[in-house]
């Protein structure tokens, strides 16, 4: 395969690596990930994350194994190890679900390679599509305030929520972005701050658990955050503590905003009751760097929760936006051409 | 003066030592605090914390310089030193004016070492006054929600909050609290989850973010928390994320219950806006125990937020409770005699 590069993949010499997203900021540390227990490892640990990013490491990685002469049978076993590798994000499914029909021509090898660079410059141009479209959205002189990590790290673009902003800001709409820093795993604290500090986007970091008090000095104008999984009535999957920020938004009157491409939404699952939400290991809330910040306790650690559609005021897609979102407006919006 | 032990105070060899309550669960460390600069130091970097503990540990103190020898005048000057320390919680307010008052006496030596000996014994029985109204509201399988640390580590007896939690796990009423990490600085994961430990009340930790899910899952019957300083109208000041979980709570249905001795209760303040609320180093989101977890950016650090008595169930003091509090009946609470 060719040498490809975005901000958090590279192939070289026919090598997949990913980018440590646990060691950013402090270090950037490019690691191997040529094997499928390599990547389900970095995928576990969150090495490599968010939900567009898992599911194109994971297509990459299938072409490259067929490249390197594997053969069908042994890549179907790959894809359905990859496939199960993080239940909650449904772009990994659906990326390797079109990997599954490339691995079924004919001449697979090639097929899986163009698919997966097809899914590489696909999930660019969604960015960008979204990108724009949310950035419309943006008022000038914005305070916005957004959750985990959702930029050019967690996608081969530019971003879902974090695409909107670093756009918005490029149109001079930016005021100031309020980083929840993300507990347990600290994604906005380590790589949302990281990525506004390189655009030279105006931010200050917080606590998960200042963003009600802000909205309460009416210091924040809008909520931006990206999704894992939607349902098919607009409930919306995504890092825990999404649906806190939904919950006092709506008491706040702050409008609440969603970014996804449409490969998030899940038709196939009626509402945010039938999403499968990943839990992990609780001792993720008691180290921080390999230092200890809690006794050896029981910690309970969803990693995910559900903000009901009615608690969000726009989804925005690369087909367009929805606004008060239900089951009638997402199907709509899933006939709905992509946006140039 | 005589030795005195309590959880995070000892005065021995007239001596005042403070145990580290930034060096907790790991280390169990106690630190001289016998100077006025090296207490102010304590509180400043929160190695002293919780509101009533700050005003006994000034209290004492001053006992102590009095007893060796310090002047009126070096004495109402260190005062006023410490009355500055930290500006949100009153307790060191009310606590240092009664030391005001025994310094004018003419046998000022004797009078500040009864005062602060009073102080202490006072709070003892202030909090288990306080523990045995607010277990009345506890009812059997409770799942309890608690922020920050309201423990015997707060205090001089065993605790606000916790001190409730501790009575009504002894009553068998505690199926499982949750306690908040509380950041920046975790006095939940470190401070709560250790003295529930130590009192064998079965617990969880989680992080800030994850309140709102366990509400949204009814896994939480009611929350307890402390107070920094309640306004007239029964607005309470306290940690940060405390006004989160109280708009959340409302949204869900979920009792809220706030925990304080009536020291607590300003009625020289109209209402919440009156609160001066302190803002502290942004570092402190940037680093946990000497590792770094975010890049050199611009934090901000509000440690106190407001939540407004309209969001409050039941405020529980030494002089009984206070349901849907307002101006009209806290003032009343103010004139009651101290339940037996």
């Amino acid at each position: 395969m060719q040498t490809l590069q975005t901000t958090s993949l590279r192939v070289a010499g026919n090598q997949l690596f990913i980018l440590d997203q646990q060691a950013l900021p402090q270090e950037k540390r490019w690691l191997d990930a040529s094997t499928v227990e390599a990547l389900v490892g970095h995928i576990h640990a969150l090495r490599v994350r968010g939900a567009p990013l898992i599911g194109l490491s994971a297509s990459l990685l299938l072409a490259l194994l067929a490249e390197a002469g594997k053969s069908r049978d042994e890549l179907a076993l790959a894809l359905d190890t990859l496939r199960a590798s993080r239940p909650t994000a449904v772009n990994l499914m659906n990326n390797l679900d079109r990997m599954k029909q490339a691995l079924w021509q004919e001449d697979f090898v090639p097929a899986l390679s163009a698919e997966a660079l097809r899914l590489i410059d696909e999930d660019k141009q969604l960015c960008d599509a979204i990108a724009r479209a949310g950035s419309e959205l943006v008022k000038p002189g914005s305070r916005l305030l957004t959750h985990c990590n959702t930029g050019g790290l967690a996608t081969a673009g530019v971003g879902t929520a974090l695409g909107v902003i670093a756009v918005a800001h490029q149109q001079g709409k930016i005021a100031n972005v309020w980083v929840d820093e993300t507990r347990p795993l600290l994604q906005g604290g380590r790589l949302t701050a990281w990525e506004l500090g390189e655009l030279g986007v105006p931010y200050q970091l917080i606590t998960d658990s200042m963003a009600a008090s802000l909205m309460a000095k009416g210091l924040v104008d809008a909520v931006w955050v990206g999704a894992d999984r939607i349902a098919a009535n607009g409930d919306v999957a995504n890092k825990i503590g999404t649906y806190q920020l939904a919950v006092n938004a709506m008491h706040h009157g702050v409008r609440f905003m969603v970014v996804a491409p449409s490969s998030t939404i899940d038709l196939s699952v009626d509402s945010g009751e039938d999403i499968p939400l990943e839990e992990r290991d609780g001792r993720e809330l008691l180290e921080i760097e390999g230092r200890r910040i809690a006794p050896d306790v029981d910690a309970y650690n969803p990693v995910f929760d559900v903000t009901p559609a009615d608690l969000i005021d726009v989804i925005v897609t690369e087909k367009g936006i929805v606004e008060r979102p239900d089951a009638a407006k997402m199907a709509q919006l899933m006939c709905r051409k992509r946006l140039h």
